[in-house]
């Protein structure tokens, strides 16, 4: 197995120096906790990464993968060690205030523990995210009983907290769930009915219970999204202080191709008329409190897309460095008995290196970016409120999908690294390779975010959204000006900006004229031009801190080669990524219909 | 399972309509075959893939797939059968001509045999093709004794062959392959001592003997690829009209992330000094015989990328076809009641769906180039030979790489159409997602391609290799003129032409200087425009071929919609695809080092 999985000293750049996370931790909410005790917590983290992920992560895909035999789930037993320790750790608790118990740390934080841990393993993270999520929806919006029944249970890692959303019929358009809810005699209590597949950790050995966050209609409600209201339907309710089941059936186990270590489940409520859940909130408001988690939970997918590259970069930079094959371009056919050279020395597989380095960090600090906004909105009153909301759900789209679609492209690239190798288990890779290719699916596909982005985002309170995050980038590409030789790279990320403002300007001229189809038809294509403009604004970002640093901090050794491959990394991003953007603006100027206003039977 | 996983139609016009088979019946080799005969063989090889291959492709991918226990490799039963049947159909003999039983069958109608097996069950065809790889090199160079005792055997389907390639230490550069031959007191007859990796259908339980072909060193050969030689070594040799065991033998089984229905094995020859090979034509030559069938057999990767792709477009067709979900952007929010569209009429799926038809028959219609080229030069004498070999050798690093790159994107993309399904069992998407990913890889890296085409092909005999190349485009470009509205694209891909012709010029100049490294540290995205210009090529040429239907034939019905569909492919492909060589021209023609000159710590 590598020995490296991710680079601590790149976690702490990006969460320190162009994050400066002193920056949240001053104001009060987040002053328990400073730089030290960032590290330390993350040092912990890594502990848990380390010792209990890390080793059996192979084993979870292979011989103890999740398994659905007699009607049981039964997974790999290092679920319950794991989410115990980050129960222990207070991780699941880690958003709740310290006044119900929890960690009050900052996103910024968090998005850097989930890194280290889903780059150690990434099917087992699942577990005490899915519990965060699920409990922060019952401390935001359930009644006192709710929270006293489940949040310390779930908290410690003794419950197994879900999310039930996807039916049958209704996947990415949730519009049309049937899931029904009967009230009772007791208020807040409701017979549950309905089926729910794709539950990630929806069943399994190694907790005592299982929480679903419910998705469902109550009778006589709405049609639409505006009838959904959301339910606590346990596994096993407690009455009279005793567990009894509550009709909740595993009905089958999907076979996914990756991430074989957490079961997906398709599970049954009341078949037998037994089931019981609890409404959370108001009713009809379902889907909007499924909504406050959605950033928070699209912010986690793309965390799992840039670890799973960090996992595969470091694993095929480690073999590029061991294995000799063939001899350098500019020495071959000069000896035949030159021995061979490391293949981390063909530009070749540099470049596919590099690639995978400056998606992979670009990512992170992407990801971190978006988490800062939500810790400056968490901290902020009034309009600054109001402006990290709105940078925060603007950039929240391209936070789930560049991290994602860029990185199966690097992982793919990390694979290729190893040759015939990379497609055979024994090395990581191929595994990695499976399991990154349900993040541009899971938590709304690609295409979904795409619509997001352009056609709620870009427009969103009269382009107030997009005006700020535009402001954002000019701020850091003023800031990189006070290098001399960054200025080049300044210039051109201010040319790109003008370039998708000018692509933007066109596409919601249809939208304007209400052309709604057309406007949306090639979205996917707008997010990839966006999400690589916006992955240079941060590596200038970076490129800029550490040409502070070089100028400031007199580094020397690993430290000034750090911040050397910071500078290179940015030249490589903007060198090799950044032109994409010319071909997908010709496309996305172009007015020749083909997507739309054509009959189906165009393909055949 | 997809009730479709390839297009007759599509197949028929690729190969009569616009490659002309009967350019290559009419002449003298070809004679005993026609049109009509080439669509019977095709049927009866469809028969073959629908009832033997189609129905057990999932089957071997999970409960019976390639299994190594015991010493022994078992494969799913269906591989006798299999291979009997192309055995019996002469498929096996394809290449062979008549005189000795062979089928003496055109390469266009090999590759479309190829393409629709591989449709229907890619992991199966590995059996064949290599068998009739190997049988051909024993039928080019092989003396009497090998011919008589090898080759009715393997055209019949009763004996496996294999390629003996891959060491441990030498993979991309064969250069450093260890392998002994000691020669015996007979002549031609060898002691063979050395390992083997990756060997395909290397050993297994459907066929009575293995024949490797296997590429060794005789003692006191020259070092590098100027000492290699090329024996048969079989699993059991034949002595005094007995079968004897041949001290071959597997002590591994590569575990592979697909195809898992072919084995991939660890050989080991002469661990007992009982291994004896027997010399294929002269000594120090096998690399160059080996290199012989580098054509035949990078076509045959390029291919298998097709097919994959095919069948996994005709799966997300039919799916997106069949599956509601959603409601079109410009009804949305009108009526909460009204029923799900299906997915097909959802544009971004549409899109999807169009890149997958664009890259699959752009593809073939590339492979089929390809192997018109290859019948071309069989038929033709002096000149022309020349011309049809270099245009073949030229062509066939981009045939191996368009269709292997571009297909695993286009896998991926139908994978996208199904959602959380694509990522599951139930659907084929997962497993031809994994199948596909080898392809960029075997029979020489995407890296090993790209140096091919940049580095030898280009300056081949001068340039005349791309010379005639350019001419065959160019050519093409004008008979799209006489269509008036082809000639906008025909212009569009004449400026392409000039820019890659542009960025060789610039890229030529430092061969020219010396800097080798510099010359080719990008080699990999001058393939990616190459690729993407060359496939724009074959686009142009199928529309105009169906201009030209369109015009003269009247068609009606499906006919109609089949032409109609070809030229709205066309300008799919050059609105959404070929704009993509702006950026790639933009880094090659940029001088800016990045990749060689710089240390690797610049990677950490």
């Amino acid at each position: 197995m590598p020995k490296q999985y991710f680079s601590l000293r790149n976690l702490k750049f990006t969460l320190h120096e162009v994050h400066e996370s002193q920056e949240i931790t001053q104001y009060p909410y987040f002053s328990h906790i400073d730089r030290e005790a960032i590290d330390m917590i993350l040092d912990s983290a890594i502990q848990i990464a380390d010792n209990i992920l890390a080793p059996v992560a192979i084993e979870m895909d292979r011989e103890h993968m999740a398994h659905f035999h007699d009607g049981k789930v039964t997974v790999h037993p290092a679920v319950k060690k794991y989410i115990k320790a980050v129960g222990d750790a207070g991780l699941i608790a880690s958003r709740a205030p310290l006044e119900v118990g929890g960690s009050q740390l900052p996103e910024t934080l968090n998005v850097a523990i989930a890194f280290v841990m889903g780059a150690a393993n990434n099917a087992i993270t699942a577990y005490a995210g899915l519990s965060e999520g699920a409990s922060n929806l019952i401390l935001s919006f359930g009644s006192q009983y709710l929270k006293d029944t489940y949040l310390q249970k779930m908290y410690a890692g003794d419950w197994q907290g879900t999310m039930c959303l996807t039916e049958p019929q209704a996947g990415s358009s949730l519009h049309y769930i049937t899931s029904s809810a009967l009230p009772t005699d007791e208020a807040g209590k409701y017979k549950i009915k309905g089926q729910k597949i794709y539950i990630t950790a929806g069943d399994h050995d190694q907790t005592d219970n299982v929480v679903h966050l419910y998705l469902a209609r109550i009778d006589g409600a709405p049609a639409g999204t505006k009838g959904i209201s959301l339910f606590v339907v346990p596994q096993k309710r407690v009455e009279n202080g005793q567990f009894v089941p509550n009709d909740v059936k595993t009905i089958g186990i999907f076979h996914k191709m990756g991430q074989k270590g957490c079961p997906a489940v398709h599970i049954e409520a009341g078949n037998n008329d037994e089931c019981y859940g609890w409404l959370l909130g108001e009713a009809n408001k379902g889907l909007t409190y499924m909504f406050q988690m959605m950033n928070e939970a699209r912010i986690g997918v793309g965390t799992t897309g840039a670890c799973i590259a960090s996992a595969a970069y470091y694993a095929a930079l480690e073999y590029a460095n061991e294995r000799p094959q063939g001899q350098l371009l500019n020495v071959k056919g000069q000896d035949p008995n030159a021995p061979q050279t490391l293949i981390i020395n063909h530009p070749d597989v540099k470049r596919m290196l590099m690639l995978q380095k400056a998606i992979t960090e670009g990512s992170l600090s992407l990801i971190m970016q978006g988490a800062k906004y939500a810790d400056l909105l968490h901290v902020s009153e009034g309009e600054d409120k109001e402006k990290y909301q709105l940078l925060l759900d603007f950039l929240t789209p391209v936070i789930k999908t560049y991290p994602t679609e860029a990185g199966i492209q690097s992982v793919s690239s990390s694979l290729q690294v190893f040759g015939g190798g990379g497609f055979c288990e024994d090395f990581p890779l191929e595994k990695l390779y499976r399991d990154i290719r349900i993040t541009t699916i899971y938590e709304g596909t690609t295409g979904i975010q795409s619509l997001a982005l352009l056609g709620r985002n870009i427009t969103m309170k009269n382009g107030k959204a997009a005006m700020l995050f535009f402001q954002e980038v000019m701020k850091d590409i003023e800031a990189s000006k006070t290098h001399e030789d960054l200025k080049k790279y300044a210039n051109t990320l201010a040319s790109k900006l003008a370039e998708v403002q000018r692509v933007t300007q066109h596409l919601v001229g249809f939208a304007m004229k209400g052309e709604t189809e057309r406007f949306l038809a090639d979205a996917t294509l707008y997010m990839e031009m966006f999400g690589i403009i916006t992955i240079a604004w941060q590596w200038l970002k970076q490129a800029t801190v550490a040409k502070n640093a070089l100028l400031t901090q007199n580094p020397q050794g690993d430290d000034l080669q750090f911040y050397e491959s910071k500078v290179h990394s940015m030249r490589f991003y903007f060198a090799y990524e950044l032109p994409k953007t010319l071909g997908l603006a010709v496309r996305l100027l172009d007015d020749e219909l083909l997507t739309i206003g054509v009959e189906n039977t165009i393909l055949v």
